[in-house]
């Protein structure tokens, strides 16, 4: 078991474990599928979309949001990661070790070179 | 910085100051408002979807899977991860303490009492 | 006004007129940007994939579902198909004509030819 | 046969005919199962917000965009819609009239009385 004290950074791997347990826990192993789940993650992102919907653009940092919205986001945003790690570990990836790997793939498709003229692509 | 070295699980912190480091290395700042980032997240979770679109139900484990395909689906659940990781930041939410404040929300929402008997909602 | 009469097939144009005067009447114009509908819309995509999240695979003409999940889901895929009509008119694309436009443009991407041994892709 | 010549709208029984025959003529119909379907229209709705993700808040009506991005958005609003209403017609779900019965619930649901101080929820 990861253990995740007071002042560390959470791990994925730590989130991986406690989303098997809780699903384990309640005997929903049988539902977590990985078409189940992808579409429960469907489902979160359409709850995080709704948060943004009718505010027009948004400020970095949320600094006029209120602080119950806040919270609100942080929830909805959590439920993502979470059907994100459920979904992965089900799949059998390490979500961790793909996610590094990946920003190393992102770093070789776009060089640094063109720096300050750069586009996002 | 939060270091990782090799055997070690990776933490969202370390996520988010690698996606960070590498838009200000590209000047991609000025694109990552929120509305930005979370119309990307939802590019993304189309691309993840289109890996399961014509398959069917799937096995856990992907164990019928082709490896490149496996590598694919790890890249897609990566992208995802990445831009959660970077909409947190840029709206100044703690994803990791936000994901285990909400797996504590969620055992209260869904008690384990009824194990067994329990359906998924 | 585009008529719709009891026997006759619902138009585009005829749900472009209902939603533009819905929104008018409630002074919603103004929350209706492109990028607001199309968050409106992920929402309901989300919506929608929530009816279909624990199922499993589902059969053809969901005969086995209970009529008012079937109610349910013909009111999702409508709230789907509204802010997409919505969004459309918004941004000044013919919905009806692009999409007749497209099963062009499909017919030539993916010929009949191999008719028999073709894989959707 | 619905018909759809020159000057007529666009009826959504003309493109559910139009999908169903498109998939016949490819022998296509044994992947178009529900779950099949509603992944592929996530997919299109993640292609759709590609369209917009950079680009901050977007103008009504497009009007700073280039005619052939305009043409991309028209593609892919209609990508998914031709899934939306192939996944209806899957469903054994008669789009055009649950859409007009939503309208009318909508109508309910936010009665025009508050007018002018009202607020999209």
């Amino acid at each position: 078991m990861t253990k995740a004290t007071g002042g560390e950074s959470v791990t994925l791997d730590l989130l991986k474990e406690k989303t098997a347990e809780f699903a384990k826990e309640r005997n929903w192993d049988q539902f977590h599928s990985p078409r189940n789940l992808l579409l429960a993650l469907v489902g979160e992102v359409g709850e995080l979309s709704e948060i943004f919907q009718w505010r027009g653009e948004v400020l970095k940092g949320l600094s006029d949001w209120k602080e119950e919205d806040k919270v609100h986001l942080g929830e909805e945003l959590s439920d993502v990661l979470l059907y994100l790690v459920r979904l992965s570990d089900i799949c059998g990836i390490d979500l961790g070790k793909a996610a590094l790997r990946k920003v190393g793939l992102n770093a070789i498709k776009y060089p640094t070179a063109g720096k300050g003229s750069s586009e996002q692509t």
